[in-house]
This record gives structure tokens, C-alpha cells and sequence, in this order.
């Protein structure tokens, strides 16, 4: 066996919660999804996360420390989850010191997008970098950005939410007063809600599922003008708020992961052109534009990474 | 006589250069400002500033370093300065390796923001912190990012250009083909263009200089509706683009210089309005906005606070 410990990285979602032990960079077992919404508050969530995480350690001895990734801001010294949108009853949860105490190992908890980003960075597609932009697009628009090699949580553990920037002072406002958000223009929803209008505009009623990122990135793939013209969008707004990473981190790859993303080379291509043009030459000569290592198993695997790390610091 | 190093700080402008002996944060000595226009290469005016620094060197011997705040783009690990956009002739100019040459001192060369950038978090307003964003108004705007205890330079050097990021999609184009710059919008011109267009819409036929943000401020002062909403909706600007940082970075202060900040709190109070009311908890509760402890001599002590800490990374 390696010096590699066996960690297990627990991905907390609004839909389920995924527990797998993870080896490197490799899922080698995992719990039944739970079901976030069966739950009423967090004890009992709590509790089945524990009862899933002994099942697993009565298969794998060598299980050394937990990395959890939330979905909200998370006190990371602390372990301290704040209020969850999408979740009823978590508010000021101290996850690191409950799991702790019931497990008798050493947690860390982080935002979900900082899990999946660390993923990418430690063993995905900015494995070696010193500068990354990592961001995660679906129902919200997420990030996390490596800088002089390490990750960079700002003052208060919030930073590289990319989805909140702005690229329209005049913008709408979004779920923090913020005007013009990103999220609110390439969320999932979002772009479904802007096809849907698209295609009314000529005279065409879409099911909602054609109006999908999926949806659209079919019939884009099959040269169909307004999904074309959909996509071009959405890179037009993701490029500035991208753009504006650029300038004031100069990094040398942007990594792209999550649902949307999927959608690969419609995306990416146009999304390239957009960038590219408003970026002076120390900012694009080397800079990588690169899809996500990693999909749907990002955040466990990122989460049992920080787990690994915050292990190696402590010993 | 303390431990610290004397040094000196070169600001180097588009209009002057100016050449300063600096002691911790306080400027000892000066040389007579170089008029930068007189010149017509660069050879010329490096010859200029070596005989200043040494006509300085001679009346303080201990000085054990020379820093360079330039103001363009620079490849801070080779101290070469790429194409300076105001100044005649200065395209790929080795600065480090020629005045290390020609004064047999260790010589840092750094962008100017950073320079200023340096000298306000070393031992300026944003002394003691590890996450500061340093914003500097005046004919262009520019940056610096502290995070994580270090500057943030990027990998090509060019982090912190927050006056090319975007605040707007549709805005029109930059010099570098970005749109909607914080700098075409909050420059000096830019704001003095849009005071006349404002005073003209209302009949008022203003002079240039009453519509400079000096003369703004004087009108903003006396209560002077117009100058009042164009400091407003500067401050509306320049709080999306830091907005935009503080959701990247979680900074725990913004620190903001440079001549168009001299309105002080006409300037900062709706700036504070539109910052604070669009950011959530963890980016606003602890937030502090700072003005600049350092004028016009920001550059050149920041300049030789880069040098003294070179020269200690050196021993």
C-alpha cells in the first residue's frame, strides 16, 4: 500500500448527499445517495451521513480523515456551516466538530465549488499550475482560484464567487442585491428561460426540456441557429465575468467544469473568441482555456482531497 | 541607526520622473523631477536617472537599493519593462539588468500600482492585513491585490488591472478591446467629459476645469445637485468593479488613492451605499474602505518598500 491515506469525500447537494472513499484521485467505494429533502433538519441528516460513513469504514480500515463540500459559505477555520439556501434547518452548523465527535476522525469542511476547484488543481486539469480560475456551471455558478500556488479563501472563507460578479451595473438584481450577477444570465434556469423566449420570439413554442442546456447543445450540434446563437451568448456573458478573472489574477488557466460545460466545444469555442478579445497580451500569449477533469464526482473527490491535505499539514 | 536599509524609490510617470532617498515610509532626500517628455529614448533618461541617483548616493552612502514603479506592463522576475503606452521609445527595456549595471545596486522594477499597492499595505492604510484590494484614481485607473499575505502578481505579472475590468457587456470598447473598462468610466477624462455632457443637458455651458473632479468636488461641497449625482454615479461604478473583487477575493479592506479619490467622502460615502448594498454577510460585515495613507508619493515610497524587501529576501 502507498503513503497515500484512504479518505472519504462527502459531496452535500440540495438533491442528495454522495459519501465515497476515495484513493487519490479515484472513487473505490461509495454509500447510497441520500436524499437531502427527506430530511426536516440537520440532526437526522447529520446522523445518516455518520451511519453511511461506518459502513463504508467497516470496508476500509484505512480511512483516515473526511472532507465535506456545503453548498452555502462555510466558515473553513471552523468548521461552521452558515445558512443554506436550499436546505431546511442548517443555520450556524459547527459540521467539522459534530463529525468529529461522532466519528472520532479529523474533518474539514469547505464550499463546494472550493472542493471540486482543489480537485482540479491537485490532480485534474490544472494539476501543476500556480494560477487557476476554476469555475463550476449549473443551477448556480461557482468558482475557486488558486493563486501563488495556494488556495485563496479571502477574509471570511467567501471568496471565488464568480456567479456573484457582475457584468451589468445596470443588471438585474440578484439574490444579494447584486446587480447584473453572472448566475442570474448563465445559471441553468437561466439559459432555459432565455431559450424559451428565444424561440417564442420566432414564432416557435419549444418544450421546456429542448430549451435545456442539454437540450439546446443537441440541436446546436446540429447546426440549429438560434441554439447557435443561445451558446454564443452565454460565452459572450461568461467571457466578461472570465475577463475580469484575468486582469485582476492573470492566471494561466481557466478550468470549466459542471453541467453547462458539458455542452464541450459549443461553449468553449465561442467562449475562446469572446475572451480572447478583450485580453491583452501578457494575459492570453499562455493562457489555457480547459475543460474539467472531473464531472458529477468532482466534489467528492475534491473534498476527500482537502481532507488529505489538511492530514499531511497536521502531521 | 536602525536595522532598516535606506533605499531609493523611482516613480516613473508619464509626466515626470521623480527619484527619491526613502527611510521606512518617510522620504529623506529628493533629486530635482525629471521631465520624462524631454526625452526622446530610452538611453537618454536612463542615463538622466543614474546621474541622479548617484548625485543622491553621495550625500547618503547607505543606500543599499533602488526600487522602479513603472507605469505599463512588467515582467517583475526579469525587471523588464514591455511597451510604455505614454512615454516614446521604451518597448522591451531590460531596466533591472541595465541600472543594477550602471549603479552596482540590487534594483527591483515593479508596475506602479503595485508599487503604491505595496507601500499602502507595508505601511500604509492597509498595514498589519493579508487580503487587501488597492484601487489608485487618476488619469488611468489601476490596482493591487494582497492575498493570503503576498501580493498577487499572476503568472505573466499583470494581476490587479481592475480599471480594465468590465462593468458592463455592451459597453463600448477599451484599449485592449475590453468592454466597458471601470477606467473608460471613472478615469479623469472620462468622468470630467461626462460632468460637461450632464452640465450642458441642463443648459449650462461649464468650464473644462469645473468639470475635473477637483472642480467637482469643490461644487459637490457646496451642495451643487449635478457635480452631486456625478460623484454619484462614480461611485456606482467603481462599486460594481470592486464589488466584482470583493466576491472573488473576500478582501478585508478596499484601498482606494490616487487624485480623483482626494473628494474623500463625496466620493466615498455612495460608494459605500452601492458596495455594502450588494454583497451578502461574510464579504461586508468586517469590510473596511480605506483612503490611502500616501499622495503622490505613494510610487516612489512604495517603490523603494519593494526594494528594502527584495534586499531582505536576498541576506
Amino acid at each position: 500500500m502507498s503513503d497515500t491515506p484512504l479518505t472519504i469525500g462527502i459531496d452535500f447537494g440540495g438533491t442528495t448527499v454522495k459519501i465515497a472513499v476515495v484513493f487519490q484521485s479515484d472513487i473505490i467505494d461509495q454509500a447510497p445517495p441520500i436524499a437531502t429533502q427527506d430530511f426536516d433538519g440537520c440532526d437526522a441528516l447529520i446522523d445518516e451521513m455518520v451511519k453511511m460513513v461506518e459502513e463504508l469504514r467497516s470496508r476500509h480500515a484505512g480511512v483516515a480523515a473526511i472532507g465535506v463540500g456545503m453548498p452555502g459559505f462555510v466558515d473553513f477555520d471552523r468548521g461552521l456551516v452558515y445558512h443554506l439556501t436550499n436546505v431546511r434547518g442548517w443555520d450556524a452548523v459547527p459540521l467539522k466538530a459534530i463529525l468529529q465527535a461522532k466519528t472520532g476522525l479529523p474533518v474539514v469542511v469547505d464550499n463546494d465549488a472550493n472542493c471540486m476547484g482543489f480537485a482540479e488543481w491537485q490532480c485534474g486539469s490544472g494539476r501543476g499550475l500556480s494560477h487557476v480560475v476554476f469555475i463550476t456551471m449549473g443551477t448556480g455558478v461557482g468558482g475557486a482560484i488558486i493563486a501563488n500556488g495556494q488556495m485563496i479563501r479571502g477574509a471570511r472563507h467567501g471568496a471565488g464567487e464568480i456567479g456573484q460578479t457582475s457584468i451589468d451595473y445596470q443588471g438585474r438584481a440578484g439574490q444579494y442585491g447584486n446587480l447584473g450577477a453572472l448566475e442570474d444570465y448563465v445559471g441553468n434556469r437561466e439559459i432555459t428561460e432565455m431559450a424559451m423566449q428565444a424561440y417564442r420570439a420566432a414564432g416557435i413554442e419549444p418544450t421546456e426540456e429542448a430549451c435545456s442546456p442539454a437540450g439546446l447543445a443537441a440541436a446546436a450540434q446540429m447546426g440549429e441557429p438560434i441554439a447557435l446563437a443561445q451558446w454564443d451568448m452565454v460565452a459572450r456573458w461568461l467571457a466578461t465575468a472570465t475577463m475580469n478573472c484575468c486582469w485582476l489574477l492573470n492566471p494561466e488557466a481557466i478550468v470549466i467544469g459542471g453541467g453547462v460545460a458539458r455542452a464541450g466545444e459549443l461553449l468553449f469555442e465561442p467562449f475562446r473568441k469572446h475572451l480572447f478579445a478583450q485580453l491583452s497580451g501578457p494575459f492570453k500569449d499562455h493562457l489555457m482555456v480547459l475543460s474539467a477533469a472531473f464531472g458529477h464526482e468532482a466534489g467528492t473527490i475534491g473534498a476527500a482531497a482537502l481532507a488529505r491535505e489538511e492530514l499531511a499539514k497536521s502531521v
